[in-house]
């Protein structure tokens, strides 16, 4: 039985290719950025291609820029072009909070809602027994430091409403008890704002109806 | 009345930032790119900048490689760093056929299909009145001289089952019909391999009517 030639590899490798394979190395590894996938990515490059001085040369430079110029802030774990960042170098900030989150995106999302004014500090993900990450793989000796050093009268825990997130807030609430000084609070649970009751699910439900509000 | 923070533009202005302009220039080039947005484009800045050495600098650096590098091809229109293009260069191909796409994308997705071993050109776009796209915008000139020069035996009009595209077909084999040598051909019009009955819209149930074969 002969196979056919869409499953013989080396009728594939003889197969004629109609791009280079720079092309093909580039689509790759556009293809990994989150987001995008081979199909998409295949797209992207062919668009990139059609508009290479406003789109792709302007992407290369700047992608090159930022790999060279951004890291980890030393304080917070912010992700800036600064060491120590633009938060934790900005004097009007209120120093005397600080705000716990899993992650820099969680940093950015709440720095845009503009509800906040204080200090943050990025623990770099959760505690979870599953994937082995302990307290020592989260940046939580730093965030010990920055409280022992006095100034921070009041901790917000931003964690996800995830197990995850949730356990690692019951382990820094515990961890930090020791400081009396210090008061810890959480995000609120409740409904999003533009939310239909509808849609919510009853974990959402049952926290905004256990934590509602009398109006005067 | 007073304005409220979110409306003051100069407020906003003021407001301070939780990560650089370079990153936030980024996002904004990324935000560009097809199949990517704002939200999507920030989500995967702060994964590459998790994964420096193995996304972000290799990206920046096969972007720049592959601007640098890749061009139209002068015979066919494909995108490639070689000129003329791997597909007008493979001597394997039957040069007596050519395939018309519209687009760079179309032939990559024909020649992926290994369904087709001659020739290809691309035509850059349709006819279409409402944006302007006559037949001089279009690279409709350099077909005509390639089918004077005599090789070609079959021209296989391969455009998108669209107006635009099939209106942009009957004004190629119109133009064609003077080569009385050349066979012109079209894609089949039919049944999506895979695709069910009853998701199909009435066109194509209706053209893979009237295009059924006798099963022997």
């Amino acid at each position: 039985m002969e196979f056919q030639c869409l499953t013989d590899l080396k009728c594939l490798s003889k197969m004629p290719k109609s791009h280079s394979s720079d092309i093909d190395r580039l689509i790759q590894v556009l293809a990994k950025v989150p987001g995008l996938g081979p199909r998409s990515a295949r797209r992207a490059v062919l668009m990139m291609l059609k508009k290479k001085e406003s789109l792709m040369t302007p992407l290369a430079e700047r992608l090159e820029a930022v790999a060279e110029t951004v890291g980890e802030c030393e304080i917070c774990g912010n992700l800036d072009t600064h060491n120590p960042c633009h938060v934790c170098e900005d004097v009007r900030r209120d120093s005397s909070t600080l705000c716990i989150v899993e992650e820099v995106a969680d940093l950015w999302a709440l720095d845009r809602s503009e509800g906040y004014k204080g200090l943050y500090h990025v623990l770099g993900g959760t505690l979870s027994a599953l994937d082995g990450v302990g307290p020592d793989q989260l940046n939580i000796s730093s965030l010990m430091e920055r409280i022992e050093s006095g100034t921070i009268k009041e901790v917000i825990l931003a964690l996800n409403a995830t197990v995850d997130g949730q356990t690692t807030s019951h382990y820094i609430s515990d961890r930090l008890s020791e400081f009396e000084q210090v008061k810890i609070t959480a995000l609120a649970h409740g409904l999003p704002v533009g939310g239909e009751l509808d849609y919510l699910d009853d974990g959402t439900l049952m926290a905004a109806m256990r934590a509602r509000n009398s109006i005067e």
